[in-house]
């Protein structure tokens, strides 16, 4: 009989599938949104509307300040990148990388498990239709489960949390059959780095690309409104 | 000639001898205090005078809200434990343990390090004179620098970013010793769990019997004013 899980919720496709997931499992899902300072404050919004849409026990809303370390397109003035061959895997890791992001998302993930006694953390990251993010890769995700299990009480204790990846081997395509099999509604998810004043997408930059894509080789229609 | 570093401060004695340690190597040293919401706010103040009086290049305080996770007597509103035999290493990991307070400094500290090209993070702690946290152990060291090598741009990229914890293995007394011989003033460091209204040290909690006993084996003059 599963526990508590804490589900990483940033209010994307991934994260909204991964947090139906773990229900599906039956755990008690806490969902965890980080506010890292982040330039798209309308994923904060989708991560609410997708918590309670999907009946989380409980969403909490925790503050990062990663903008005040700068770095990133995501969070200081850079441009966010825009073209029309965006959403291309490339070689080289791209302006809209949060240095360690991920590692102090589930650093934080990993501490509220610790707290409320939850056995398993979740992250919807994919390595496959992805940004050539460093940190969403499965040898990434196994350096995480080994600090999970050397610093943690629980680890140390005998029953490190277990850190939980599902879909980092999933083309996004997959994520979105799967979360419509367990009800996820894809008009409440959030994923364009750069949206209009009045929260549209604004259709160009690499997360919507991947976006569209998944959609279209999901073959279900898109509920995204793009600003073009 | 070593480049620039990241040194985590909480304006304890490790953490100040080791940005001491870092400057004496050569470094141009990046402090960085994280503000989890601890209760001793001295604390914050205690870093600022060691990064000015060690003249670190930089010292950045971020935000991380640690407390909204709960879970420890650090951050809400359990007691301090305290007792006349607190100070001795048990087989426990104690109540002021903060789930995952390191593993969340260090991914700040490799975030910011990406940010600004530092080849070091340095972080102060011991294994040695210690409370039974889980993270402050020699292998959870070395699985932070596989996350660093595998979560990490400048990882990926082939050079990642050294974790460097240069008194793992060091008794607090030996720290101490080493902090006098670069300079360390040790009259502005803070290590109180559970300071007076005065930012006085309490004498009882178990970080200061800590302290108390590395000086006192040290041979060296406590130069804390206890509140008893």
């Amino acid at each position: 009989m599963p526990g508590k899980a804490v589900v990483l919720l940033s209010g994307g496709i991934d994260s909204a599938t991964a947090l139906a997931l773990a229900r599906d499992e039956g755990f008690e899902v806490y969902a965890l949104t980080i506010d890292y300072g982040q330039r798209h404050r309308v994923e904060l919004e989708a991560a609410r509307r997708v918590a309670r849409s999907l009946s989380a026990n409980e969403h909490k809303v925790i503050t990062a300040a990663l903008r005040a370390v700068g770095g990133s397109a995501l969070t200081s003035d850079v441009d966010v990148p825009k073209s029309e061959t965006a959403g291309e895997i490339g070689e080289a890791i791209p302006a809209t990388y949060v240095p360690g992001r991920n590692t102090v998302f589930l650093a934080l993930a990993l501490s509220w498990a610790e707290a409320i006694g939850a056995t398993d953390v979740f992250i919807g990251v994919t390595a496959v239709d992805y940004s050539g993010y460093p940190d969403c890769r499965p040898d990434y995700i196994e350096a995480v489960q080994r600090l999970s299990d050397l610093g943690t009480k629980a680890g140390v204790e005998g029953t490190p949390i277990k850190v939980r990846a599902p879909f980092v081997n999933v083309p996004k395509s997959q994520i979105i059959r799967t979360g419509l099999r367990l009800g996820v509604d894809y008009s409440l998810t959030h994923s364009c780095y750069d949206p209009t004043r009045d929260g549209k997408a604004c259709g160009k930059c690499d997360s919507c690309h991947f976006r569209k894509k998944a959609f279209a080789e999901a073959g279900v229609k898109d509920p995204t409104v793009y600003a073009e």
